[in-house]
């Protein structure tokens, strides 16, 4: 299927960017998972335009409605999963559909308009880019964010921080001694980078990009902290493969990489290799980590790290080549509307959800063992 | 499931290093597919040490036993696949076990050992990497190559060259004008690199890597030509994820990117985005190819082309640091036995495996619209 | 998963009986499908109480709401989609929650109470049967009414009488004869009966059952012409097994029988074997039908013929024998509420609407020779 | 796909009739299940031709060979999964081709001959059925087989009886008190019935159709004893649509019923209820159990009882009726070769490996609750 997550939970995320609401519908979802309203909003707020972010001035109210799959929790402010499936909805509000009405003969560049439209033969909504658009990553980030809470209960963390935006660059996480606390840390702390300078160089560029009309990519990088190791399977069913399948879900993702990923594949053995040691607590350890706390597929217990490229947004004001479909020749085209210059800092939940979605489903794998 | 890559046809790879066969089971093949031993064998040679490629010296007669899935062709020289599953072996035969002994106690640095000890609870086959090892892929080349045969006859096209090794780079592909005709010609010229020089270079590389007991990764970039555009779908179902996941599938891969991958990401939009065009014979395209023949998940018509991070062979013969289980201290390891100090040039084949596994497999989604 | 049907679409049923909204998401649907609102009304009313069918009196306004996945027709009558997830839902209304206080403490016999309670922890929702509800039928009607309209678009009709209530027998379907037309007049005339008298005596018995606090099972028998030979797969690939998997999961069928069923069991080959015939328009046929359509688990080009076991009710107001948890001991309980004495009329929109949606998705199987 | 079963373990069954080898493989299998390999023989046994059963007089050596997946046991009488894909197969010996070479023209009156034409397009094995053949049962045998050890250990048992043979009837399972003891002394007694009486009558018919050439059907009941309440879920996930769909992936089943099934339907729910009940050990049971061990798609705790319906073996040598594609005309057909003229006694131990499949997946679904 093409709009599915997950193995042992199934996440469907529904919706185009002009219908009457998006949202996800999340089977196999065990009860008794509890999770606080407040703390799911202030996780949805992350994505949302606007805010520590600068992005397009859109607004979205993207406060979700849980239809079903949920019980009230003790206090009121918490709901808690009944074991049947959970759907939640954002209804849209605020489109204005006049903005796009030109695209429907005219493609714009590196967008999915023309792939979509020879794909599904002219019926495709292409509103807004109809179920191709950025704000599909909502749903993903209800329940990423449901389980996100849950996981943390179980001491288990995904954080996230731009590694780089344009040419800036962040200073990587420390993929050994990254833990949960200082990823919990540094989301509290409402800024999406490391070094505080970087963000501040971020934002005079992806402001400068939207003076410019222009857009800009980055790199998000992901550490995934606390797991156990013997998660994951060999092959298609290791870390990597699941993980990957998910973040390529993502508009925008052109690439991804575990541990030391393409630098480490310039390298020697014995420069990328991880020698294994015994800790001082007696656990088995690495003293490095290139290879992202994945081996053979399935986690060593060391940090899960990896990076995620996103193209510059193809939605750029200035005036750019396309053709006509109905005269089947080049014509130009200017884009109006509101543009994300860069998607970057809007993307780092959603990079957590999908990783709190695939390290979830990973838990519920059954045991490799008896 | 773990062993599995595909959605419309599902291939199971099974075996061990050392177990009594390997092979692949594939489910939901169509029946008909005509496809040459010889040629099926020269394909599976490529992936086989030695021969062209600077190697370990292990030899394998990888030659395939069709149990079943197929009939006789017409002139001796073919099978066609009936419509019922399709398994093929490979009998083990040259494998010194004992050269593998001593890894129960002491976990390979960089290795599955760990990750599958704690996973399977000791019950694992650690012989020789058991399933973790990379012979696993020597069935993928098996159905791959037969689908390689049927795509060839589509007008489609996979493949490969060597990108980097070390810190030796061979020209990449051109993305817009490669074609089906040059990389077949790439296939015939037996030499894995656009640069004749480079190979040489990469060759010397890989023989000092083996002389110092040590190892060295690389980057491999795919190419396939000849697809229709309107392929794929957005998310999950989108040519980014499912060949991502059957690529991590791939033993030693650690990074995949598309198009412009990592290096568009530090661009600006007015940079990276790819204006149609309408060429001269009537066809939709673009005059670059930064989108790597994929938007929104789908296909564009354009070359798909992507890149593949292989970390160095964590297999190598300098005295490395581990652990020892049984007493839970820091122990010294030197691994005995042959060693293939780069996969690199040997992982061609698969990684063209693995692509018209996924491209075959995309090629029977259902059509998108009525 | 445990709510989801279909291998090409996906349709994943969710709510509760007292949740906000019950509901599908459909995945994988082809763009262009277009279905009128009124006749996917009026299917809807064949499942709701009341009407022609003497049912509970609990009123249901069973208007679906169309969240996304499709675009207005032309003359606002239709519906069309678009190739992205369809998610339609119900709002609950009319539910009287105090009904079923009792049941949190005194398992109802033969309900899904006890094992729901084992299976989730006492974190389900009992109200009204939670998920476990007949009510969760109704959205299979909503994508079954759809896909049934576009079916016969296709010249295919799935069609249903009851073949029984209690011991009150109608006449069978003609197995060979049967067709699209003659499907289509029965579910005109409003009559779920091809005798009469039938329908006469199976309305007594179910207002007696009322009247008595009690209930009454029955037999549904579908056919489905128009069908091609040669859809569907031998072992789980089957007819069998797909239609099988989807009408077991209608709550309360705990039977299902192809073709001459359990009475073809006691038969000699000889007797229910079935012949091929040319017939005068040069097809090949069998002049009987006892394989009910299917040959090897694909389809024969005959009618596929099916029924279906109904269990009585279990909601009956007699006093009925039962535990509590608290006090784990024996006690009598007494439901109070509005019952309905026979799902059967009801249900025949429901059998075939799963068999519509198994149909539908056996056509977008890919095909199984080049 | 066609010929998987299971959701957490997969089971490919492949091979033709006369292919070179069938087979199975088998991906997610927890490591360290042990099985003897002589009790492993000791099932294939029963489902073999001759023995105690009147059957087909092709002898076949079913002893199947372990490609992989497995490690030797400590006393070289057993096997342990070691958590890779295990693969078995039996080569194909005793086959005459010859028999079957008229029906590429002439397809068999209720075989899958004609059907599979259509749908493979003529490119099928026709030889003895190929992959429709009965014979695919063996490789459910053999993962059946070793998983109803691993069962056994766990105190879970599937047996058999037959219920009838034409119109002779055994005494059915005693639905409640059937348990793991007594499944085990009915197997080991190496009858296939309850009443002794019953199974000579049943030989005798048996005996009688080989001689008349002609074939008779039967209904199998198995009982599943020994399973805990709450497994299983709601909907497709329910017991019965697993256990249904991997049913009807055995050749020859055309019904299926669980508890009082077909019979139950024509009762009230006052007579077909099941009261609960505390019993002297302090379970929740219920005194009958009409709902056969399954409620709203999950174990109730009760034994979980159905029954299968097999047509009679199609192949007759008796005078039939059929056509000639190349004429495209009626003819008659006589079938040459060896027939089963009852396949019911041999489908004992195939019901209970797919029962035991399923009931194994059953077991690695991840818990419902937290």
């Amino acid at each position: 299927m093409s709009s599915e997550l997950g193995k042992n939970i199934r996440v469907t995320v529904f919706g185009q960017s002009h219908s009457r609401a998006i949202g996800c519908t999340v089977d196999g979802l065990p009860a008794g998972i509890e999770f606080d309203l407040e703390e799911l909003g202030a996780f949805l707020q992350r994505r949302a335009p606007g805010g520590t972010m600068p992005s397009t001035k859109r607004t979205e109210a993207d406060i979700p409605e849980f239809l079903c799959g949920v019980l009230p929790g003790k206090d009121g402010k918490t709901l808690v999963t009944c074991g049947a499936p959970l759907t939640a909805i954002i209804y849209n509000k605020d489109a204005r559909s006049s903005d796009y009405s030109q695209i429907s003969d005219v493609p714009r560049p590196s967008h999915a308009d023309f792939a979509a439209r020879v794909a599904y033969g002219g019926f495709e909504d292409i509103r807004g880019g109809g179920h191709f658009s950025g704000r599909l990553t909502a749903p993903l980030c209800i329940i990423g964010g449901i389980l996100k809470q849950e996981l943390r209960r179980r001491g288990i963390a995904a954080g996230t921080h731009i590694r780089s935006i344009g040419k800036i660059e962040d200073i990587p996480f420390d993929p050994v001694n990254i833990n949960a606390e200082a990823l919990g840390k540094l989301e509290r702390s409402g800024r999406p980078t490391l070094d505080p300078e970087a963000w501040e160089d971020m934002k005079t560029l992806i402001e400068n990009c939207r003076r410019e009309l222009d857009s800009v990519g980055g790199v998000i990088e992901c550490a995934i902290a606390g797991l156990e190791p013997g998660l994951g399977s060999p092959m298609t069913g290791s870390v990597e493969s699941r993980l990957s399948s998910a973040v390529f879900a993502i508009p925008a993702v052109k690439g991804i990489e575990f541990g030391s990923g393409f630098a480490g594949s310039s390298r020697l053995g014995s420069e990328n290799n991880d020698g294994f040691r015994v800790s001082s607590d007696g656990m088995i350890v690495t003293e490095k980590n290139d290879h992202g706390g994945i081996l053979g597929g399935i986690t060593s217990g060391m940090p899960v790290i990896f990076r995620t490229a996103f193209k510059p947004t193809p939605s750029i004001a200035k005036k750019q080549e396309s053709i006509s479909y109905s005269e089947m020749k080049n014509r130009t085209l200017e884009i109006k509307g509101r543009h994300d210059p860069c998607v970057v800092p809007r993307a780092l939940p959603v990079i957590e959800a999908v990783s709190a979605i695939t390290v979830f489903d990973l838990l519920l794998d059954h045991k490799k063992h008896i």
